[in-house]
Parts: structure tokens; C-alpha cells; sequence
């Protein structure tokens, strides 16, 4: 077949392809990776190319339309017809994500809140024991296995005990050569024990467990010393699936509609976890083998994607899971660099929507196990939460959608340095101030930057309790472009990127919606047991979002309950606090699992009051006023 | 460094070595391998090779003689000091030895063993369940792994199941496509159960299963389906260590002595187990993969040449194994060429001399569940042998040495076709006459027609009842070569080899310390328990060795105690058979752990009345004459 060139400007690429081919393959041919949010379906319009050929529709089949005098296309949708030359748009370009990772600040916090917690109770899933064995003669001449199993089993409490084929190998001259006192490394396995190494006494070697919260969006790994139950170092990192799909929908769907999807996407997690292990082993100069035993979290999708599990299912009723308890694998079965014999288990979900990041969350703070009534929320790209105390657990999980994450909003960011987190109006002035991360030019709006930027617009009364601009306010700021009303928080002149930085009337409605359906989903597993909004003793937030919440404009713009303040904490990043905990104590694996089937479900899109709630919550704060009168104590 | 050429005839191979290298390394290098009963000790003199060179003494260190015109040399003790020419002899080379394989005839015996037994209560370690699993609904959302493994549960009786990766990432998709009803193949693990694979329900798979006998001579594996529990096609090949020592000592030093000894000796092993294999595979027509489940029994050092496993302590006092229980190990990890996940399980031993080949004897023959007083022998290389009923089990092994396996005899050949396993003394002739398998000439006398020729030659007079020639009788036949006493039995022009085929005085008096040290260890046996060889009831004997045994003729030598004929009976390969009633019923995995620990082991070496016993049983057929008087019921 006669194939055609499809050139790529301003990298200078070229490939050849066959006509018919969508022009997304071909810029992966070229080696461009074009930043998908949406798995392809041609809705988030991220992977817009501009076609520079004289008739750009005999070039390419698919969505054409002009822009600032270039002939536009989504690569997505796109099949290349003729040979023709494409510029990729310099922002936002993929390589510009994967290069932001996580800034300075967000490292120094993740290594902050592994130095807060040091387990006092140290039992690590893998850990060393000194040996001496009674050496064999006439009286007592028992093989050397078992008189080492004899050893361990008295140590160890009758545990099922495995002596794996290479330490068997290593075995009789080891002990004789050390004179019957050696040093075993100890692992445990699914089904007990596995003898994993074996070494002179002498010696003194690193011992080392990788915790992991797999985020749709961010993976953040800790390395601990297993020996100490310190944290040695800790690093995270934007989840390389994001080019398949910003939220966990889009990724599914790649998954499912490309030849070999879930390869690439489960490659994309690993290759992202063994790079936060390179620089990790890096930093403390280790090897990646001394790594002996890997604890993640994540989310249902994560964990599928992860083992290479198809996770259509979770998106199709009755929304079914492969699993909610993962299978632990060998770190090499699924290509993990750290020690390739290195068991790596997963926390157990509750359902497709409710997953191991929560279980990890609730298993952290422990609210399973006190009195106190206790709202635990996790709001990331879905918002999910856990009601209860130790008699009882419901949860539920919204999508929120990415708002809060920086994405579906005109000028959203991540949090990164340069991102406005707080916004103030001054009444006086009529004008607005905005604070960024790291004190940097702003470059958007992060999600904590949304929530103060519409509640201060509302408290102005430029906005009304719809959502919607008031016309006359706002002065010269609010003004209206392509028919849409917008609110100009930064000019371009102020700004890092030469662009207003701006609020549409778009922006506000997916705002809303995303804090309508955590405020719905909270009032709905209240009222399936009966209960109030203040009645909640504990309201804990979780996930790197709730990090710069401000809660009077959170509790004003109706995200969050108009709870006493004392009963707000801020918890950080349960999923791998969780992790880090089941890392350094082995009963906790057989306890997650325990807990995981304790959490009782609550399926948002059947058959309870959901819907309603989210119609009134969409509201400023919310249809009914009453809700948001601060009881007594409220702050 | 200077090197010098070594040329090998008559296979005119030539390869350059460094002086100083051994002579057999150099044979090794140039692709020829020498055969070596002693493992490279020097004793067994079978390495040995002419030195085609003037000056012999000049071009090789080492041992040198004179013989035939030539001057020889032993391989394993000569170095190479400047170029030279090597004549190898023909016979006997490895070569001949590893063509011979097992016979036709064997090839037939194994597989009449194979029929005889057809078991009757089939519980395979490795199987498969049709599985209907109820689909999801609102009401039970249970993820597909819970969901299987409910199923499985009920099933297997609430047993641990693990889902492994692989299974787990085909789950979801396969459960879907075929509305929910599965096949599942399920394999005994060492912790439980483990789904292997999971199939569409309409058709039909292979399941089968490998049993093993692995002989320091022998190796013999039988192919068995495991949904019917048929044998379906069975062989057996020489060991290939054989060229690394005849006995187990010999490859114990070798395996100690030599840089990679271990991995060359685990090596041969599983080549020789992997042909079998693909012999087996390729006469039922499956796949090497098919075979999902391995059970092989053997003595202590061939489990541990097998598993890699250092056995260089089973010959050190206290003569402590590294294992009795082997580590169970997937196919893949010591390169057996079935499934590559394929579980291996080894019959555990009890002790270094009394190994799992023992232990499947006494489980396949079932006497430690039944009351008769019952002596079950193995005559191999060693000689094992476990007495006791269901209240108790005492055994023991004693070093029988090679004779009965055609080694360490002048004209000792194993049981191969034209080897004379029966001799006739006509006493009005005064003449002989041999019998062979398959009635071909005679190449020479295995283990029966070693025993048959001593008891004639006594019976005629010949030798007396220390074993030596008697002056006068024999007739032309008895003659003196090299000064030593030498009967022969068949003149070359009968013979196939061409050479006389005769009976040493040092040939008598290996075989006398071989049937010594077997009537010794069972006296020892029964002074321990103060018991009479009278108290015998059943007297069962095993091996290869024991099938051509004329019972007449063994109990007048004084190999076997004179019991009454009903008494004995030959059982057959019961390592082998043991094997695969494991393989074919998975209860008995655990039951023969417990087995092995009901079998005391005596220690012959150690305080007890073996030496003397020994010392009486040298005489043919004992000193104290009264032990072989028969009682009544006597054959």
C-alpha cells in the first residue's frame, strides 16, 4: 500500500504511515506523546493539533475548525488522508506534565508526614532474625531444614515456614561454615513465611519495604528502613498514565479499545513507581534489590491497571470488580525493579468505586477502632468517604470530576508552584488579591484556588446562589467573551504564562457539581442511617486537595458541613500512610482485609435520596439555608 | 602461556590445552567424555586411555603401565605436560553405555508394572472442576475472584485457594464470554490449592502427570492421565551421572570437588529427565505442557543432586542430610522441561541413607497400614530395607556396593539384552551352561547371573564356603591369569564381545561382601527389635535387581534367609509406583511427611551388632549353618 509522510513541527518528526491511520498513531510512531485527558473519546480537546497543509481537509478526515488564522484538529479523532505537515501546540504539552513531577514543596510535605508517625510496634512484612542452631550429632541428627524450621517455628508461633529452592541451595555449607549461627531474612508470604535469605551472622545488611499510594493523578512512594521503621525518603510523582486519560473513565476505555491498552497503561504505572525507586535507591544509596517487600494503595482501577487485570467491568452495571482483594504477586512478575523475589501486596478495596486507598485511609487514622462518629473524606479526581465508628462503616464514592484537580477548568492547574491557592476580595477596593504556591508568578487556578475564588466572588456578590455572574458587579473585571461571561482574577501582564488568568461561567457549573456531589453523597450516607450532619464528632480530610482547603470558604460555599472547627483535621495522604503502616506491621495484611469487608457500600446510583441531594447541593451553599446555620461552637 | 595440543583417536579430534591441564578435561573440551565409575578418584580405572606418544613419561604426569604394547594411563589422574596423541578405547565408552538405555524388554516390564495397579479412589494433585458461578446483580456485587473462589470453597472443602496472576487478569473477560461457566485446573501447592488455569467449559483439555523414580543407575518415569489415572506410556533411561561416578559417593566427591560439580551432576539429571519426557510426550502425542503436576521418589542424594542442593555432608559424620522433606519447586526453576509452573514434589526420605525411594516402597506397598511382620528390600547399588507392620517401621541401608549392578565385576554388565542372568551347573557333564535376556550371546553377567554362577559353582564344589576356587575342581575351566583364580564361563567364540566371559576370585569375594552386608543389615534390623529372621511373615523385595533373582539360589548363597517360598514375593519398581499413588492421590503429599517420621532409621556404622553380623554373612552361606536350615513350609 502506498504509505504517506505526516511531519511534525516544531520537533521536526517524520513518519510514514498508511493513509487511514489516526494522526494520534502516527505522532506516537513519531515518538510525541500527545497529552490525552479524555482515553481518546475527543472530548477533552487536549491533543488539538494545527494542520499546516495548504487544504487541510483533503489531508486529514475528522474535526476541523479555525483558530487564531491555523486550521485545527484533535489528533484523537483525526485519520491522515494525504502527506501533510502538523504543529503540536507548545502547551500543554505532555512533556511539560511529566517534566513538572512533584515540585520541591510537595516533596519536603510527603517526607514531612512520613517524619510524623513512627511505629512504636515494629513487625515488618520482612525483617531479619538471628539464628543458632543446636549443631546435629548422634543423638539428635535432624536434616538441616529442619532443625532450622525448628528454630524459626519456635520464634515465629508455629507459622507455616517456606525454605524457598535458592536458600535450600545455600543451606548446608552456610550453617557449617558459620558454625551453625546464621542470619535469616523472613518474609511474609500469602500462605505464612518464606526463608528469603540467608547470611552469616556476622554481617549487618539493609533490609528495605516500598510503600506506595497509586493516585489516578499522583503516585507518591516512601522507602523504610524495615530494620528501623523509619522513612528514609519519600518522593512522588505524576501518574504516566495521565496521557491515556486524566480521570479513571478515560483510562478504562483506553484500556478496553486499544489492541494493547492495558499493556500500555500498566506499563505507564510501573515505569512511573520504578522511577520514584531509581531516584529513591538513588538518594540513599542502596540497591533497588535490597528493596525486599513492596505495600501499595490505590484505588480499584489503580490496582487493576497495575496487575494487568481488564477493568471493563468496573464502568458496567452491576459495576463489578475482578477483585477487591489484589493478589500479591512477585515484584518481577510484573516488572517492579526492586528485589525481584520481593512480594508485593496490594490494600484490599470495597467495591469498583470504593477502593484500597480508602480502606488504607481508614486503616491509618484508625476511626474503625474508636467511638467517635467519624466522616473520613478523600477528595482527589472521584471524592470518596467513609462514615462510621467501631460498630460501623459505610461509604460511598462521587464523581466529582477533575475540577478540583485542575482540569475542566478554563485556567486549572495542579497544585505547582505558581498555582493560586487563595484568592480575597477587598470590598473596599473592589479588588482582588490572589496568593500562589512558592510565592511564583500565577500560572492558574489550583483547586483550593477555585473554592476561594467563587466563594470570595459570591461573599462580592458578583456571583449569585445559582452560580451565575450578577450583571452590574464585578466592575471592569467581568466581562464577556465569545458570548460567555468570564471573571478576570489576573491580567496577563501579572501573569507567568502572558494570559488573563480567568473564571468562566462554565468553570462556576463544574465547580458546583463537583461540590454537590460531596456534599450530596455525604447527606446521603447520613440519611441511610438516620443521622444528622452534626451529629459527625470527626470530620477528617484527606488527599493531597484538602492540604491548602481554607474551611470558611469551604463551609461557605457549601463543600464542607458547618461543623464546630475543632472537629475539621486535615490527615494528609492516608492512602500511603496506610500502606507504610501494613509495610511495618505484617498483621495488618490479614486485618485489611477484615476491614475492607467491615465497609459496607453504598452504590450512589441506586435507589436512595442521591439525586435529590445533589439538585439542592448545587446551590450556594445549598438549597436549604438551615443546614448551613453554625450550631453552637462553630468557629 | 604456551599451549600444547592433545589429539584424540580414533576420533581424530584435537584441542589445545594449557600444560598441566588433567587429561580428562582435555577429553572433555575435545567433546569426548570418558567414563568414570569412582568420580574421578582413580579406582575404578575406567577413564583409563593409551598414550600413542614415544615418550609417554614426557607427555603425561600421572600413573602410566604397560599392557598390550601400549602404555596406558588413567584420564582423572594424568596432566599434560607437552603435545601428545591419546588413544581411547572402545569399550566400554560412554557412548555405548547411553545408546544401551533401557531394553525393549524393560521398556515392556515398566509398563506391565503400570497396568497391574489402576486406582480405584482418584484425588489427582492436579485436576479439573466444571465451575457455574452465579452472575452478579445488585443484591451480591462480590467481585469475580470471591465470587470463583466461593465456588471453588465449596467444592474443595474450604482449603486455602490462590488465584495466581495470570488467572486472575483472564478472569473477568473469561467468566463474561462464557455466562459465567468455567473450567478451572486446579494444582496442589504447597499451602493449599492454586487455580493454574481457567478455560471455556465446552472443551475438553489434557491434564496429566509425570511419576518418577530417580535410581543412581536408573531413571523411569511413567506419563499418567490424570483425569483417568491410566498410565499411559512409561520409560526409563541410564542415569546420565553414571559418567560422573557409578555410586553415590562417587558423585557426592565429584559434586564437592569440582568447581561447577553440583550444577553438571543436577544438569544430568534432568536431561536424562527431560528425554524421558519427550519420549513420553511424543509417543502419547501432547505437549510437554500438558504435564501439570511432577511426583518423583529417590534416594537422599539423588533429591539432592536433583534440587542443586550441596550433598556433601550425607558422607561426613553424622552423615546429616540438608533435607529430608525436598522442597517443593515449579518445573521451571531446575529446568524440567514440562509446564513451566508445573508443581514438583519429591516423597520425602528419613535419613541420608534411607531416602524417599524407600519411603514410596514402603507407601506404595501399604504394609505400615496392615499386621504381618513384613521386610520390604530394595537391592540397588545400596541395599535399604525397612521392617515393621502398622504399629511400627525400622530401617536401614547398607552399602552393597555396585557388584549386583554388573559394576566392580570383571565381566559385569547391568541387565541388559545378552547379559547372563542365570547359570546351569550340569554335574554328570561337569559342564555349564548360561541363559541371557532375550536370549542373545552373552556380553556378560549382571546382578541374578552373578548370584546364580556363585551358588553353582558352590553346589559343584568348585568354591568353598569362604568363597574360594578349590584346588582340583573346575576342570580346564578354572584356570590362573595374572595369578589370580578365574572360572570361565562361556569361551570368547560364544560370547558377543569376543572375549572369555569369566568369574574372578576378586569378583567371588565383591559378591560376598555384597550379599554380607545385606543378610547383616537385616539381622541387625531384627536383633533391634529382638526378633528372629523366623518371625518374617512377608518378605517383599523391590528393584530391578530382584526381578531375575532365583530365590533357590539366593538363600543357598545366603542373600536371602530360608523363609518358606509363599513368604516372598517380588514387588516391583515401588519407588516409581509410590510416586505416581501420589501423584494420583493428593492426600497422600501429607500422609507420606508422616510416613518417613514413623520409619526409624539405625544407623549401621553407629553401637550396634552390624560388623560381626557382617563378618558371618562373608561365608556362603553363613558361619552359623543352623540360620539356613529350612523350617517347615520351606520351598
Amino acid at each position: 500500500m502506498r504509505r504517506v509522510q505526516v511531519r511534525f513541527l516544531p520537533a521536526e518528526l517524520t513518519v510514514e504511515v498508511e493513509p487511514g491511520t489516526p494522526l494520534l498513531e502516527a505522532a506516537y510512531a513519531a515518538g510525541i506523546e500527545l497529552h490525552q485527558g479524555c482515553g481518546g473519546q475527543g472530548t477533552c480537546r487536549r491533543c488539538r493539533v494545527a494542520i499546516r497543509s495548504s487544504a487541510p481537509e483533503k489531508a486529514v478526515s475528522g474535526p476541523l475548525w479555525p483558530e487564531g488564522g491555523l486550521t485545527w484538529t484533535l489528533a484523537c479523532q483525526a485519520r491522515v488522508k494525504k502527506s501533510l505537515t502538523v504543529e503540536v501546540p507548545a502547551a500543554p504539552a505532555p512533556e511539560r506534565w511529566e517534566e513538572a513531577v512533584v515540585g520541591e514543596g510537595e516533596q519536603a510535605w510527603i517526607l514531612l508526614e512520613a517524619a510524623e508517625e513512627v511505629s512504636t510496634e515494629l513487625a515488618p512484612v520482612c525483617f531479619s532474625l538471628s539464628l543458632t542452631l543446636p549443631p546435629p550429632g548422634q543423638e539428635d541428627n535432624a536434616d538441616d531444614r529442619r532443625r532450622l524450621l525448628r528454630v524459626l517455628g519456635e520464634q515465629l508461633g508455629g507459622a507455616k515456614i517456606e525454605l524457598p529452592l535458592r536458600t535450600m541451595q545455600l543451606l548446608p555449607n552456610l550453617l557449617r561454615e558459620n558454625r551453625w549461627q546464621v542470619q535469616g531474612v523472613l518474609c511474609r508470604t500469602p500462605g505464612g513465611y518464606e526463608v528469603a535469605a540467608l547470611r552469616p551472622l556476622r554481617n549487618s545488611y539493609h533490609l528495605y519495604g516500598l510503600a506506595v499510594d497509586i493516585g489516578t493523578t499522583t503516585v507518591a512512594a516512601e522507602l523504610v528502613n524495615l530494620g528501623s521503621g523509619r522513612v528514609c525518603a519519600a518522593r512522588g510523582a505524576y501518574n504516566r498514565q495521565i496521557k491515556y486519560g486524566d480521570d479513571v473513565i478515560s483510562r478504562i476505555i483506553y484500556a478496553g479499545e486499544h489492541v494493547e491498552g492495558l499493556e500500555e497503561l500498566q506499563g505507564a504505572v510501573i515505569e512511573t513507581i520504578n522511577r520514584l525507586v531509581a531516584e529513591l535507591t538513588a538518594q540513599e544509596r542502596i540497591a533497588a534489590s535490597d528493596i525486599r517487600a513492596v505495600v501499595y494503595a490505590g484505588n480499584t482501577t489503580m490496582a487493576h491497571l497495575l496487575l494487568g487485570v481488564p477493568p471493563a467491568y468496573l464502568r458496567c452495571e452491576p459495576y463489578t470488580p475482578a477483585f477487591t482483594v489484589p493478589p500479591p504477586v512477585r515484584a518481577g512478575e510484573i516488572g517492579l525493579r526492586v528485589h525481584p523475589r520481593a512480594w508485593v501486596y496490594g490494600i484490599p478495596g470495597v467495591s469498583s468505586y470504593l477502593g484500597g486507598d480508602v480502606v488504607a485511609g481508614v486503616l491509618s487514622t484508625g476511626l474503625d477502632r474508636e467511638s467517635p462518629l467519624t466522616l473520613l473524606l478523600d477528595i482527589g479526581t472521584n471524592g470518596e468517604m467513609v462514615l462510621g465508628h467501631q460498630e460501623w462503616l459505610l461509604g460511598c464514592a462521587c464523581s466529582a470530576g477533575p475540577a478540583f484537580e485542575g482540569s475542566g477548568v478554563t485556567c486549572g492547574v495542579r497544585a505547582v508552584p505558581g498555582a493560586i491557592e487563595k484568592v480575597e476580595w477587598d470590598p473596599v477596593e473592589r479588588e482582588v488579591r490572589v496568593f500562589t504556591i512558592g510565592q511564583q508568578p500565577p500560572v492558574g487556578l489550583c483547586g483550593s484556588g477555585l473554592i476561594s475564588a467563587l466563594a470570595q466572588l459570591r461573599r462580592a456578590g458578583i456571583v449569585d446562589r445559582t452560580g451565575k455572574f450578577t450583571a452590574g458587579q464585578g466592575g471592569r473585571r467581568l466581562r464577556q467573551r465569545e458570548g460567555e461571561w468570564e471573571f478576570v482574577l489576573v491580567e496577563a501582564a501579572q501573569t507567568a504564562t502572558g494570559q488573563d488568568v480567568v473564571l468562566t461561567q462554565a468553570d462556576i457549573q463544574n465547580l458546583l457539581r463537583a461540590k454537590g456531589a460531596i456534599f450530596a453523597g455525604l447527606r446521603t450516607l447520613l440519611h441511610a442511617v438516620s443521622l444528622d450532619v452534626g451529629q459527625i464528632e470527626r470530620f477528617w480530610i484527606a488527599g493531597g486537595f484538602g492540604r491548602y482547603l481554607d474551611l470558611e470558604e469551604s463551609i461557605a460555599l457549601g463543600l464542607l458541613p458547618p461543623l464546630p472547627g475543632q472537629c475539621f483535621r486535615y490527615v494528609g495522604n492516608t492512602s500511603l500512610k496506610g500502606a507504610r503502616r501494613v509495610l511495618l506491621q505484617r498483621h495488618l495484611l490479614e486485618e485489611a482485609v477484615e476491614l475492607a469487608e467491615r465497609i459496607t457500600y453504598l452504590e450512589l446510583s441506586l435507589g436512595n435520596t442521591f439525586m435529590e441531594e445533589f439538585i439542592s447541593a448545587l446551590f450556594i451553599p445549598h438549597t436549604n439555608l438551615e443546614l448551613f446555620q453554625r450550631g453552637e461552637g462553630a468557629a
